[in-house]
């Protein structure tokens, strides 16, 4: 009976019986706390076979847990099968939390172990304070691998390349000038990146290090004082002259990936440098010790939000490109369809990324395609699989999330389009999604007004039914970096960050009924002013995605003649942009799809 | 020079220079953190001669300065005059605050003093946190007055009476032991109460010694333990018979008001007592000592909150008798209008107070009425006096805010009416106000909404013109106690208690142009369950408020069918409800009032 999997962790509980360990914690993560992990960081995966992007092992001497929440129920029950790891299903109200469970088995010796370089400060910190209830201590420096996982993949080697202040719109210097004054007014003598995004936007340089996310595997270190350098640590068979010479000439040395250790040991004792809590792991605070001057939110992490002029413009311009690779992305299914050619979800996926790769901007998909078909578009986190992936019928609705990096912009949009004659139900959820998107994008507000405040703007209509969906309604986008990126957000959760002009952020509400059908309509839109008044400074959106919405799908009964005329008004808008770039059929096709919509009465 | 508020000062700089103390803070507040303050801890007023509701004194040896925000600016200009009192504007950019203020100016024994019987637990922490960084010491028992104001008059001195389980819908023995219940829970021995509406509330008492508010000034402490007692701290002469026969059927005792101190001091020292640290003096946390458990939300706070069947029913009772006071009242105006006898703002108030008290469950306004004509409305916390009261013209806008005190309710509610033609900005920015009003009143949200989620939906309409308005959509309102009670709210600022069955909060938008006019539009909202379906359970707000809106003042135009058939259901409620209750001149204003409202093309 025992796997592969059963017997890795049998050698782990020899490692931990020899160490006089009780329980390791084997968390999906990695020492960047990035989103995308790269496989010498899946130990996760390695002792459990679990392939999710979401869930921590727990190893026991007599038992191995683990924790993942309901996206991966079914999955994770398949993969864990015959590895005698046992699924606990997070956010049931009978799970224990791991330092519940931890508090309930203490063990004999009272020990619990992890590798601080998987856990943030804050939740290394969370950790040891919960343990410490029960008197259970918290190794740190236990890495549940080492000696075991003998083939373990070495670190991605990609070549940096520079992002062009072309598309950054300012040099690497201003920005770290920007991060020194930042550290000396909180009296801060140095800051450490170690957010791959940040080190990335810090240095206008990019690379292929992790899936979707142009990045390199790398920590930056800023000297605070107005004539101080900065150290780029990263691997050295990743430089190429062009960019030494441009970060020499910038200010940045460089150093072995390897030897950040040993610099910071190296710090003076009495110096003060700045990290940010939640994105830096206990690895590093314990290197740091005293000198750790832990904040909340990097200094970085504002002025990245806040798009300049120059990153503006090349995101209005991969929006074209990005549109037209849509149209004709839509319009090759539909003629399938019309044809008779048997297209899978896969297939969908697959359409998007032959259509987007003919510019040659196009550099990756920024996360990977989810079609979703009929049911399937109920799944919020559906990515098909040869096992899973439908076949297209000429009925239902096919939700498409998708999008791109170019050197210009990251793009990120979802349509849901009917393959068929709509039923009402199909019409009427649509329609009710569409009413919340378009109140959100002709919101206008005040400065000082934090997304959690806008949330149900989107959301009123679907309340007004009895129904909701699950996620935010917008997260915030970085240019060529991130599809996810803070500190803004759209969403129920309060997040203590005034939306700014600037600011890039999803706007895509849906709705979702399990076994039936998904809808999620998403645009990004630009934070703009939009007047100033006795009554203050007030912000709009400008909406940027350049996609036409499924004319089929509104129930214009149903809708307010402010919302009839946005939507002509946003689907003019994409055709006279995108016409010029398109081929005559699919000019043809869009034509079509942003015909004028009329109330129906 | 001197007046008498100057000679005062100096008599008290006297017995600092004695004490070695470089600065006294005298604030408007009182041992039980009440919105109104009886006269005999009006030391502020005492010392300073300034009359406003908010605004501290602080004096040094050199200079005496007093703290106030924008409502007071012109007031407290005019009363500090010849006081030799500096006026500091609080919110301005400019203007320190007082511990900023106390940190530049450390004197020279770096002493401050306070009376910790006028401070929260939390803000005397924190002033002294803020002090400790410049090595500032705090004395937290110095009462200004003492020794100096001799003719202080006494507490207030009203007789204690029953608020009947007929209107509260629960005994006091019942909530006691919920009380009892949440302390255990928390590993709490005893609970003290400081917050007059929460002992009154637990009690099922009520007195008059505070304006506005029908509370005893009075403490209450229970003993946690299943078959625990209460005891009650309230002066003797308050007692009636009545009043000891309940509480003693409950199992409360009676104690003199000034014993709590001594009873604090004798309670075991391993005893934990919970209190709630904002709405408790530092002066009751002092004497427990380690014995105080302090929380941040008083047990007692949701339960009240909550109203239960018995309350509702009372309540909506009370809206009808409210109703017809304000419909006979709005009438009244109108005819002395007609008739040209000449009508001030004071007057108004006047005869709403006469209208209300027509009733004999009329026990007091449940606040001072705003009446607000013309530029007067622009000014949010406008109260009439003999030198401003307006009198009416037959043009222009007349804001009414007002509410009264009934044994089965509290209400709150706020009529904008036209005294002439409305102009078109008087219609269309009273139109833009009650379409927020409205889109509030037929929210529907899930389960686990705050409040902060919904203010942007009564603000919406208002923003998209570049207006706003500065204070929150609504708040909580008791039952026959406050008219502002926590802890739920709905506004900008985030609070983090969900919006709950049982809640009565106000629904009060508005708009206000300085020297032009202000318009605000309130009813009180219940909040009751919508309905529940596979996305959980939908709750919604039930206008319980009866008083027709001025239907000359909307511009139909930019109202959609929606609105207006929520407008129409509403003035056909309003007058089906009140007419069997009215004389038959004011049923025939009512007709008129309430008529169909429909859209002018």
């Amino acid at each position: 009976m025992a796997n592969i999997h059963s017997q890795r962790i049998e050698a782990l509980r020899r490692r931990m019986e020899a160490e006089g360990i009780d329980a390791v914690i084997i968390p999906q993560a990695d020492p960047h706390m990035s989103e995308y992990i790269a496989s010498r960081w899946q130990a996760r995966r390695w002792f459990s076979g679990f392939t999710g992007s979401a869930g921590d092992l727990v190893v026991t001497p007599d038992q191995a847990l683990l924790w993942t929440d309901s996206r991966y129920f079914l999955q994770a029950a398949r993969q864990l099968e015959d590895s005698g790891i046992q699924l606990m299903k997070d956010g049931l109200a009978s799970t224990p939390s791991i330092p519940e469970y931890l508090l309930a088995h203490p063990g004999k010796h009272h020990t619990v172990a992890v590798d601080a370089l998987m856990f943030s400060i804050d939740s290394v910190d969370a950790l040891r304070d919960a343990l410490a209830a029960e008197g259970i201590a918290l190794r740190t420096d236990f890495d549940a691998a080492e000696g075991l996982w003998t083939d373990r993949p070495a670190l991605p080697d990609h070549k940096l390349f520079l992002h062009s202040e072309e598309y950054a719109g300012a040099s690497a210097a201003s920005k770290l000038d920007m991060m020194r004054s930042a550290a000396r007014e909180r009296g801060a003598h140095g800051l450490l990146f170690s957010a791959l995004d940040e080190v990335a936007w810090l240095l206008n340089i990019r690379s292929a290090d992790v899936k979707h996310n142009p990045v390199a595997i790398s920590y930056l270190y800023v000297d605070a004082t107005p004539e101080g350098r900065a150290t780029l640590f990263v691997a050295p068979s990743k430089m190429t002259a062009e960019v030494e010479t441009y970060l020499s000439s910038q200010g940045v040395d460089i150093k072995p990936y390897d030897s950040l250790a040993d610099f910071l040991r190296a710090l003076p004792a009495d110096i003060r440098v700045m990290v940010e809590a939640p994105r830096t792991t206990g690895a590093v605070r314990d290197i740091l010790g005293s000198r750790a001057m832990l904040v909340r939110r990097s200094p970085a992490s504002l002025p990245k939000a806040c798009k300049n002029d120059v990153q503006i413009a090349g995101i209005r311009r991969a929006m074209i490109r990005d549109g037209v690779a849509m149209c004709r992305s839509l319009r090759e299914i539909e003629d399938r369809m019309s044809a008779g050619i048997p297209t899978t979800e896969i297939d969908v996926a697959e359409i998007l990324r032959r259509q987007r790769s003919i510019s040659p901007a196009f550099f990756d998909e920024s996360f990977g395609t989810i079609a979703g078909y009929g049911p399937h578009g109920a799944i919020v986190h559906y990515e098909a699989t040869p096992e899973t992936s439908s076949t297209l019928r000429p009925e239902g609705l096919l939700l498409i999330d998708s999008g791109a990096q170019y050197p210009d912009a990251t793009t990120d949009l979802t349509r849901t389009i009917c393959l068929g004659t709509p039923t009402p139900e199909e019409r009427h959820d649509f329609t009710l999604v569409m009413k919340g998107h378009i109140a959100l994008a002709r919101m206008i507000f005040p400065d000082d007004t934090r997304g959690a405040q806008l949330d149900a703007i989107a959301r009123q209509f679907l309340w007004h039914e009895g129904m909701s969906y699950l996620h935010g309604t917008g997260h915030g986008v970085g240019q060529f970096l991130g599809c996810h990126e803070g500190p803004q957000s759209i969403r129920l959760n309060y997040v203590d960050v005034a939306l700014q002009p600037g600011m890039i952020i999803s706007n895509e509400p849906g709705v979702y009924k399990e076994g039936v059908h998904g809808i999620r309509c998403e645009n990004l839109v630009l934070c703009v002013p939009a007047m100033t008044t006795e009554f203050g400074r007030f912000l709009k959106f400008e909406t940027l995605t350049l996609c036409p919405f499924e004319p089929d799908l509104f129930e214009t009964e149903i809708m307010t003649d402010d919302e009839l005329r946005w939507l002509n008004d946003y689907q003019t808008r994409v055709r006279e942009t995108l016409t010029p770039e398109l081929d005559p059929l699919t000019a043809q096709w869009l034509t079509d799809k942003t015909r004028t919509i009329e109330r129906k009465k």
